[in-house]
C-alpha cells in the first residue's frame, strides 16, 4: 500500500463520509422493501426462522461492510460500487490515483 | 418427583402429543401475525433489526418450550396453560393425578 493511498485530506473524507451514508441508506431503503415482501408472504414456521435467517445474514453482512474502522476505504467503496450501491460519479473530487484504484478493485471483485 | 408422574401410557402420550402440537400451531399462528404487522410498520434499519432482535428472542423461547427432550411433560404443559396456548380441557384423558399436578402448577407460574 503505498503511503498516497493512506492519507485523505478532510474534503476527500468529506465525499466518502457523504457517499457511503448514501449507499447505506439505499441498500437498507431496498432491504426494507424486501423483508416488506418476504415477511407478508409468512404462512408457517419455517417461514419465519427462513425470515430470521436472511436478517441474521444481512445483519453480519451489513455490519461489516459498512465498518469504519477500516484503515483505508478503498475496498469499501469498491465493493459497494461493484454491488450497485454507488456510483464512481459520486466520489469526484477524490485524487485521480484513488479514484483510479477504487475503479480497477471494483473491476476486480 | 413420584413414579406416577414419570409412567405415561400410550394413550396419555398420544393426548399429550395432539394437544402440543395443537398449541404450538397456535402460538406460531399468532406469531406470523405480529411479524406481519410489524414488518409491515419498518420504515429503517433499527425497525429492522429491532425484527430480528424480536425473532431471534421468539425463536429461541419456542425452541426451548416445545422441546420434546423432557423426561416429563407436566412443566410444559402447565407453562402452555398458563400463557393461554392450551386448556386443561384439551388433557381430558389424562389420570387424575397428573391433571392436578398441571393445574397447580399453571397456577404457580
Amino acid at each position: 500500500m503505498q503511503t498516497s493511498e493512506l492519507q485523505w485530506t478532510s474534503h476527500e473524507q468529506e465525499i466518502v463520509k457523504t457517499a457511503v451514508a448514501e449507499a447505506h441508506q439505499r441498500e437498507i431503503t431496498a432491504l426494507v422493501q424486501v423483508v416488506h415482501d418476504q415477511a407478508q408472504a409468512i404462512a408457517c414456521m419455517d417461514d419465519l426462522w427462513q425470515l430470521h435467517d436472511f436478517l441474521s445474514a444481512r445483519r453480519h453482512d451489513l455490519d461489516g461492510k459498512y465498518d469504519q474502522r477500516e484503515p483505508t476505504p478503498l475496498f469499501m467503496l469498491a465493493g459497494l460500487i461493484k454491488d450497485g450501491w454507488l456510483s464512481l460519479d459520486e466520489l469526484t473530487g477524490l485524487a485521480a490515483p484513488k479514484l483510479a484504484k477504487i475503479k480497477a478493485l471494483a473491476q476486480m471483485l
